[in-house]
């Protein structure tokens, strides 16, 4: 497969260029280059056309990219030119907030199974979802084709979690327990970990 | 000054060893190599003996790092060495996870103030905090010299909220709400942002 020959580094920025992309259309741009790009994002303009290079020829020189046609082929690329289903697993204030989060779909994603397992939560509804028990995670996953999923329960059960997710088939994983999940090499795990980000904020204090 | 030298991507993955290392101390372990970090990391064994040469020498050639050494090294110049006070602006569901979240002190920070527009949300506690009204949000963070805020506001407030925070003399705001904030030049921003890692993933599915 081509897109394995890709240094995972390179992937991790597509979704801010197509980002501040789409901020830019937002805001009625038509065009770019690779400098405005960079210096929006802090990143060096030949490292975006670099980047870039991997995939295609986007722009031309001298009249930048059409930012339209970058967001499109983006959006191929990173294969949110489709809407993916989400399974979100844990109810808590942190769930509650993603459940509510209606900038997903727009992005690529959206929530359609909401589980717990703590009985007093089961079957309550939250931002229209109906609570289900994630005793049943592994089949309604399944039966759904459900391959992205979010762990929003504490730390301790995060890992259970985890191997439920990937019996179910599932090869996306967004982590918001602070633990480190040890999955087959195949599914990709992210981490949404504030600290992380705090810390390198704080380098500059 | 010299650390402004460093370049930032460099600094962004500080934050990242230090996590590391300290999962290795918690499993017992008293030497790691720059080769066994850069395996759990994705990173090669030279990037990290080239991020950690811009700040002294912390290993010796044949026998790795010594893990005690490395983590108080790292948490000195990220200054983590110390415990940052945050303050936390919207109680939400999000700020409710976040309020409740007992992980940050052990990592240098610790939610110490919380605020809210809601008059319904005035007065009432969460995670043992009054929340406070945010009309009162620059006196309190100036009286309190809060430098650190988390923003988990609606994507429509979170300027306003962040024009608040620079005239308090915050430095570094993590912002979740799912918009760009203009700040000036000298103050640090990071954003949480689900959506980025999950355009990262869905590539490789």
């Amino acid at each position: 497969m081509v897109k394995k020959q890709v240094p995972d580094i390179v992937v991790a920025r597509l979704p801010l260029y197509l980002q501040t992309l789409k901020r830019l259309e937002k805001a009625g741009e038509y065009n770019t280059s690779s400098k405005d790009l960079g210096a929006r994002l802090g990143i060096s303009a030949a490292q975006i056309r670099k980047d870039l290079s991997h995939f295609g020829e986007f722009g031309k020189q001298g009249t930048g990219y059409a930012i339209s046609y970058l967001i499109e082929s983006l959006e191929e690329i990173l294969q949110v030119n489709q809407v993916w289903d989400m399974a979100l697993i844990g109810a808590g204030f942190l769930g509650h907030a993603i459940a509510n989060f209606n900038g997903f779909n727009s992005h690529g994603f959206q929530v359609k199974q909401v589980f717990d397992s703590d009985p007093e939560k089961i079957g309550t509804e939250i931002a229209g979802f109906v609570i289900q028990n994630s005793k049943n995670l592994e089949k309604v996953l399944k039966d759904n084709h459900i391959v992205v999923a979010m762990i929003t329960v504490d730390a301790e059960h995060a890992q259970t979690v985890a191997d439920k997710l990937v019996n179910a088939g599932v090869k996306a994983i967004l982590n918001y327990a602070p633990v480190f999940l040890k999955v087959p090499e195949n599914i990709q795990v992210q981490y949404i970990d504030p600290i992380i980000e705090l810390q390198h904020m704080s380098y500059y204090l």
